[in-house]
C-alpha cells in the first residue's frame, strides 16, 4: 500500500504542487495506485518527521524529498519501465531536474505567488507572504504586476528544453522520462493555478506539453483548475 | 584516418572554440587520434562546404557541427566507452548540450568578446566586432566592461551544474560523458584566452574543472593558453 501525501489548496481538490506532480506521474509511469492524502503549509502530522511534501509511505517505509521518492520507486519498482535509464543517465536527469529547480521554477514563480496565496488557508497566508516575498525581494503583487518582463524572463528561460524538444518527442527521447515529469510539474503547477496561457501554439514547448497532458489517459488533464 | 578541422587564433597554436573542444574531448574518450587542422575565419576551403568548425573529416566522410560528430564517433567507434549511454541517455545529454549553447556559453560571451578579437587575424576583426556586437546589443568594450555584472549573472546560470556537481564526479555521473565535453568546452574557451579566474575555490564547478583538465594525460590542461 502506498500513501502519497501531497500538497492541497484551501479547496482540497486544488493539488498544485510541482514537486508533487514529479511523483503523480512518476507513480503512473510505473503502473502504481497511491491514496492520495492531501496536506496544508502549516498542517503538522507529516510521517517521519518530514515538514514538506511530497512525502511517500510505502509498506510502511517513510520517504521524503521528490528525488528522493523518483529514485525508491525507480529502485523498488525495477520491473516497471525505467524513470532514469541507465546509471549514467541518472546523473544527466539529475541536472534536468535541477534546472527545473533553480532556474525555471523561479523564472515563473513571480507570475504564479500572488495566485498560489488565494488558495493557501486564511491562517497560513502570513507564513506564505512572508517566506515567499523574502524569496522574491518583492511583495507577491508587485511581481505579478511585472507579468509581461517575467513572462519574457521565463520564455527565455526556456530555450534548452525549446531545442530539444524541437527535434524529440520528450526529453527522455521517444519515451518520457523522470526528466519529463520534472520540468512538466512546473507547468502543471503554473496549469492548476489558472494562469494564463505562457506559450505560442507554434512554441515545441507547446507540443510537448499536450503530449503530457494526454499521457496516462489525461492523468494531469482532468487535474482541476483554479477558477 | 582522421581530421579535425579547428579554429585557430592569429597564434595558430591558441585553439579557443568551444565547439571543437567538445570534440577533442570526445575523440580522446574514443582514444581516437586525429590530424589537427587549424582554421581562421573568414578562411576558405572547409572541406563538404561547411562554412564553421569543427569538421571532421573520417576517412572521406565529412561531418560539420559539433554535436553530429559526437554522434558519428559514438555510432562508427561503438566498441569504445560510450559518450551517450543508451537512447533515452542522448536525449538527456542533447538537453544539456543545448542548455550550454544557449545559456551558459551567452552568458559567458560578453566576457571573453574583446579577448577573442586580440586573436581574430587583423583582416577579420571587422567581420568578427561587425556579428558580435550585433548579437551583444552592445560594443565588445562595453560589455567587458560590464564584467562585475555579467560575472553575476554566469555564476548564477551555472545553478543546475553546481547542484548536480555537488553529488556527482561528472554530469555522466562516475564517468565523463559528452555532457561533460560539452559544458567544459566553454570553461577551456575562457580559458584558453586568459580570461580571469570566474569560480570561488569552493564552488562545486571548479573541482570539476580540474578534473576535466587532468582527464587523458591533462589533454585539456596542456593547452597554450593567452598570454
Amino acid at each position: 500500500m502506498i500513501d502519497l501525501y501531497e500538497l492541497a489548496g484551501a479547496d482540497p481538490a486544488l493539488r498544485f504542487s510541482p514537486y508533487c506532480w514529479r511523483i503523480r506521474m512518476a507513480l503512473a509511469h510505473k503502473s502504481l495506485n497511491a491514496k492520495l492524502i492531501g496536506w496544508h503549509y502549516g498542517d503538522k502530522r507529516l510521517p517521519g518527521g518530514n515538514t514538506t511534501v511530497p512525502v511517500l509511505v510505502d509498506d510502511g517505509q517513510v520517504i521524503g524529498d521528490s528525488t528522493a521518492i523518483a529514485i525508491h520507486l525507480e529502485q523498488k519498482y525495477a520491473e516497471g519501465p525505467s524513470l532514469f535509464g541507465d546509471e549514467g543517465s541518472m546523473a544527466h536527469v539529475r541536472f534536468i531536474v535541477a534546472w527545473t529547480d533553480t532556474i525555471l521554477q523561479p523564472a515563473l514563480f513571480p507570475l504564479l505567488g500572488a495566485e498560489v496565496i488565494k488558495h493557501v488557508k486564511p491562517a497560513q497566508q502570513g507564513y506564505y507572504r512572508q517566506t515567499r516575498e523574502q524569496r522574491l525581494g518583492t511583495t507577491l503583487e508587485k511581481a505579478a504586476a511585472g507579468a509581461v518582463q517575467h513572462t519574457s524572463t521565463a520564455l527565455a528561460a526556456m530555450a534548452p528544453l525549446r531545442s530539444v524538444l524541437a527535434d524529440e518527442d520528450f526529453l527522455g527521447g521517444v519515451e518520457p522520462s523522470y526528466a519529463d515529469y520534472a520540468v512538466f510539474g512546473a507547468f502543471q503547477w503554473y496549469r492548476v493555478l489558472g494562469a494564463p496561457e505562457l506559450l505560442n501554439a507554434d512554441d515545441p514547448v507547446h507540443a510537448w506539453r499536450e503530449r503530457m497532458l494526454e499521457l496516462f489517459d489525461g492523468l494531469a488533464l482532468e487535474a482541476k483548475v483554479a477558477a
